[in-house]
């Protein structure tokens, strides 16, 4: 089960929309469809938005048919705008499309241009899947024997276009014999908790329970939770944290328990541009997604909802960031 | 739409769970009907499971064909049995049947008893509409105008066989022209906030939203939520709250933003013989609910589920109890 992979100058996605019931891979030859199917979360997790992204970007710019550079440039300049519209919050989105762009800028030749987008895009996902592998190996020395770890959404291979970060860091640990077990909420509204988290668990053989979002108090409550440990979408400079909708809860959650709260990301998903949390662009997802599961009604017609996709946890609520350079603890918890 | 109706001596409910769906009543002539439409939530809330567990005996009993007190009693005991064993967490359920109980122990012709059965669970059911009412409009009082006040799962006029508990407040706030809006959590798994709150609030034509159970906190963080008001199945002596999965999170993060937390049940809802939360017996549901939404699979085959249906809220996290005997007040909140 591979999230993405690029061959022969095509991207192929597997539609996480579809799973667990069903896999089923795409294959995606044009820059529209890989847009859409970011907009749609066929592909999702802010690493892996990134990675299909310049994928998609370097897809667009394969198609467009001129040697010449003054007609090259607005045509990738469409592409590009195109796939960085898809979703607001990812700051790995953004990243992905600046480092194509300025791969772009960089190069004089168009055919030589495209071949140095597509090892761009090639070098984005290698370092993203090795970023991955060292976050859940940092990660994996804060998890003391015997843990149970609360993860929230996805976080894992799916998500990552690699090894997992939040899930990466609980699979290592479990990989290190290290005897734990997990919780997984299985996060309303799309249910990436129960839909893909729970899959890679099961795969993975870890013993866990899916949950639904309302009880991960009660358990930490009960004592049974040792440790949080979530994934992030945007990252600002004093460490606020962008991340599923749920993840704030959770973490007052966590503090009022003494349950410590990891948050663990790659350097691409810290956003030094932007100061703090208010910064942070929150995607307001449709109606549906709350009115709605799986196209069945479970709500009364024409009402108002509210669908924010995230939430942002202040940096005070969170104990440590795992990047792949190292845990970065915070000084005091308040 | 009335939830629970008693018509020439046959029981009427209207069948929750195919709500928002489908408005369908059910004609109930026969105990073990009863007690299948309390375990399968087709009638709910612990008030409504009194009134209805009250008549399910009533019916049962008019049902024994027999003039000896001697062949009377023990399948008087049976069906009071069967009825009280349906949910193992609502103390109305038991507080009706024990009234029932004394109706019986009471009596001496079973033409009498039959008829004084009956009587008794009319005056159950009066006694919760009335006390609703109370309840609502002691509650009202609490509420500031232009609040926006958060209510959890579905403690309305289905819930209470009358005005409605934590819903009626915010119901005679409203009536009261206070200008108030609300929040509705879904309530996962079983959806009683989208399917039945939604409804209530919508046809009460009170402004509100429906948000998924893991957004109330980003939405208290946001400073948009002014009160919390929920329902209640159980409370022990010291004030610790059986309710439904997520209050207990919605709770400590209302303490965290400094928002008060109502607790609104009538004194039927109040257990004197336990003297915590620790005493109260949490009800542990089929992994279907979790794993399926109305029978459509969302996670992955053969996995490992907890369905906890209720937490306990301690006292210390109670800003108020509103009964239909005045509003309760916590000393001092922690």
């Amino acid at each position: 089960m591979k999230a993405i992979e690029w061959r022969d100058n095509r991207l192929i996605i597997l539609d996480q929309t579809l799973l667990p019931l069903e896999e089923k891979y795409l294959e995606l030859n044009d820059y529209h469809a890989v847009a859409e199917a970011i907009k749609t979360l066929r592909v999702r997790g802010a690493p892996s938005i990134g990675v299909a992204a310049a994928y998609g970007i370097a897809l667009g710019a394969l198609g467009i048919e001129t040697q010449y550079c003054s007609e090259f440039l607005p045509l990738y300049q469409q592409v590009s705008a195109e796939i960085a519209s898809t979703r607001p919050t990812a700051k790995n989105l953004f990243m992905a499309a600046e480092r194509m762009d300025h791969v772009v800028a960089s190069g004089t030749d168009v055919s030589q241009v495209k071949i140095s987008l597509v090892e761009e895009a090639v070098k984005i996902h290698h370092e993203e899947e090795e970023a991955s592998r060292k976050i859940s190996a940092f990660g994996a020395e804060l998890i003391q024997p015997g843990w149970t770890v609360l993860t929230h959404c996805n976080a894992g291979p799916l998500a990552t276009a690699g090894y997992g970060t939040a899930l990466g860091v609980i699979i290592a640990a479990h990989q290190q014999g290290k005897n734990i077990s997990a919780f997984a909420t299985e996060t309303r509204p799309l249910l990436q908790g129960a839909r893909l988290t729970a899959l890679e668990l099961k795969e993975a053989g870890i013993p866990f329970k899916l949950i639904t979002d309302s009880m991960a108090g009660h358990f930490m409550q009960k004592g049974v939770i040792n440790a949080v440990v979530v994934g992030a979408d945007r990252i600002a400079k004093n460490g606020d944290t962008a991340n599923k909708i749920g993840t704030y809860s959770l973490a007052v959650l966590a503090l009022a328990h003494g349950i410590p709260f990891y948050v663990a990301a790659p350097s691409s998903t810290f956003d030094k541009s932007i100061e703090s949390g208010r910064d942070i662009v929150i995607e307001e997802r449709k109606p549906e997604e709350i009115t709605q599961i799986r196209g069945q009604r479970i709500a009364p017609e024409n009402i108002a909802v509210a669908n924010p996709a995230f939430d942002v946890t202040p940096a005070n609520l969170i104990t440590a960031f795992i990047t792949e350079n190292g845990i970065i603890q915070r000084e005091a918890k308040n």
